[in-house]
């Protein structure tokens, strides 16, 4: 087995709140897992970036492939007039392979140059679009999860299923989804409003024979809860919508938003193991509000963060960090001071191992993680103060201003991307 | 006198809300002033940018020039604990030149990189290494306002002048500062807790005899503000403790942040033409919260943008244009319904003409404006959607982005800087 090891300032995080580094350390890496961090130098190959950062890669719980296109585009819409708008026609030309693939692969490219590792995306509601996004980030050697989105109401009708249509074709998805070896198919609902009872309790069967994962949207905002209670008008509250169709844990689940979650849902959110996707960026952009952070931590429940792309404004995860921080702590004062903002290690974390669990032992430099490392030649924007600071201080400074082309190498399970 | 062109697509803004754009225009420049824009090839001579942004460059109304070097740093801590443990003790470290040129080298270079034209900025408290850095910003060709800070109570031994010292060397660097072109000085008292009453009112005297502007901090959090009315209990506001000692107005004036204004304060910020610098990013940074920036527009209060380095994260204006957005989207959301979020337009308005008219006429493209302009290469980070955007579009896509190295040319009072 190949074994190798980096050597470089070592800095990741274990718990929220609390960063280890092991400055001048050695990460040693066997095939595609952490075997350990050591401070001599070890007795196999070193790949030497004294004076770089090593840190663990980042994951992105929930973005919308399609919508890369148009990132950073036609933010003073508000979501409906935004999907009516926008969303919908743009994913809509997917259809046409032509313009599929140089779409995704403009995505696939930047994913590719970025902190980030593991994903989990939606695709569009046309499962050969989605099926030729996967091969490529396959090709590209990221892991992850992509989902052919489902929608049968609510949606105009040239963007729009029918019940039994948006079944087989799910079913097709997954069959031939399961060729690909580290990226993985995943179902996935819209939302409840695009989503009539029928599509969801068949998605759960699915789900369930199928043992595969499920993403969706939760409370992002207030109009679309009161949509999802007139929807639905025996549930009670949003959260129920999925798990009547075995959509909520059941398998693993990952919830954009869970803004405005009520106590009865952040408790079945902790029993069954949902997780948490936070996007902050997409949260101010869509003027939705600012989520509990803080609260998940303290009840344990799972957290990662999330770019949203398109409703978030930025596909780097070293930004969705620093938004989460800012978020959270605009939250502190104008919202509900008593809960504390997130430190930077916290939100870190969420990036890290926090959003990594998903996806196996991700995001640490334990033994047993998988190997999805950075290294970053941060000294290349150093500033006059780079002799004086501390890897944890230089993983903050880079955090802040995060430009990719300081990534020197990049590992995904082993697998070098960079 | 010479006389060009730049042919591109033009965008700017004329008020808050609208964009103008003229794809495939020109852009008349005589040496430092817009001459006018055309539709047609005029007969002077054409610089050629066809399919690229022409578009005004942007104004950072607040920043302090000592904190560029931990821009991203420490962002865990409290206002107070950050001054004391951060701020004072590097700011003092300016005396020595040899750092001093070092900070301030890596502070223009960027500078003059980005897309910031003009500024006004706080130095530290040494004159010699204020002037110092003007005298590197009028190399690069920059224009601006830089401060000598004054600071006489409530600093550290090591940080902190006498109050017959402060005022001296304050005229000295007057004096001094008068030999340059285009970076001159700025009357810079830290704030009303770091200057004692007799500081301020030499100050006041100094910048009427010398008409010279003004710029400090105004309600950035309430603590500060509990603590101001402590430190003048004869004061009806925090506003007052300035505009008692002629620093409020009785010539241009900035003041930054302006999240808490009491009603008699927006009265006499609109009634003495004093600037707010709104820094969005600091304002999320330090905790302090988010300022009621429609109301400015709606009182026609003079508001620009403000990077606020270091309490804010970032050195560029583009991304102080989506800041300014995302925060005014929370605070519609979570502080106050009825005053709404700004449009893209509305802060590249700011950011633009808004902040630029600090300077004279400048940050449009009318007639006899300065000629700050920037062309803009976006179609390198080209969407696939890119061919079909109007130039609008394209500079929201692109200030959501913003990489520096698209600058294809940077003109500062026609001056040429890229």
């Amino acid at each position: 087995m190949a074994t190798f090891a980096f050597h470089g300032d070592l800095v990741w995080a274990e718990s929220p709140g609390r960063l280890r580094q092991v400055p001048d350390g050695y990460l040693l890496i066997q095939d595609n897992l952490i075997l350990g961090v050591s401070e001599e130098r070890p007795s196999c190959p070193v790949e030497e970036h004294q004076g770089s950062l090593v840190i663990p890669a980042l994951y992105d719980l929930h973005l919308h492939a399609p919508q890369y296109a148009y990132c950073g585009l036609w933010m003073d819409e508000e979501l409906l007039g935004w999907l009516e708008k926008h969303t919908f026609p743009i994913e809509s030309r997917y259809k046409d392979p032509g313009f599929s693939d140089r779409a995704y692969g403009s995505l696939v490219d930047d994913i590719t140059r970025s902190g980030t590792a593991r994903f989990s995306m939606f695709g569009t509601i046309y499962a050969d679009s989605t099926l030729a996004l996967m091969a490529a980030l396959e090709r590209a050697g990221l892991s992850g999860y992509v989902g052919k989105v489902n929608m049968d109401r609510n949606s105009p009708d040239y963007y729009r299923e029918e019940t039994w249509e948006s079944l087989a074709e799910t079913e097709r998805f997954l069959d031939a989804a399961s060729s690909f070896g580290h990226v993985m198919p995943i179902i996935t609902p819209r939302f409840t409003p695009s989503c009539s009872e029928s599509l969801l309790e068949g998605l759960g069967r699915l789900a369930k024979e199928r043992k595969v994962p499920v993403q969706s949207h939760l409370d992002e905002n207030l109009s679309e809860i009161d949509w999802v209670r007139e929807l639905c008008p025996w549930s009670r509250h949003y959260a129920e919508t999925y798990e009547r169709y075995g959509l909520f844990g059941d398998t693993p689940a990952i919830m954009a938003h869970c803004i405005y979650l009520d106590d009865e849902e952040l408790g079945l959110m902790r029993e069954k193991g949902v997780y948490v996707a936070h996007a902050p960026s997409s949260n101010a952009n869509v003027s939705s509000g600012i989520a509990p952070v803080r609260k998940f931590l303290e009840m344990g429940i799972s957290t990662g963060l999330s770019s949203d792309v398109a409703g978030g404004s930025s596909l780097s995860m070293f930004r969705a960090v620093t938004d989460a921080v800012q978020a959270s702590k605009l939250r502190w004062r104008c919202v509900d001071s008593s809960l504390s903002a997130l430190s930077f290690s916290d939100a870190f974390f969420l990036a890290t191992k926090g959003g990594g669990s998903f996806f196996g032992n991700a995001g640490s430099f334990e033994k047993g993680y998988e190997a999805d490392v950075l290294v970053i030649d941060d000294w290349k924007g150093g500033s006059v103060l780079h002799p004086e600071l501390t890897p944890e201080e230089r993983l903050e400074y880079y955090t802040y201003r995060h430009p990719d082309e300081f990534i020197a190498a990049k590992l995904v399970g082993g697998r070098r991307i960079i």
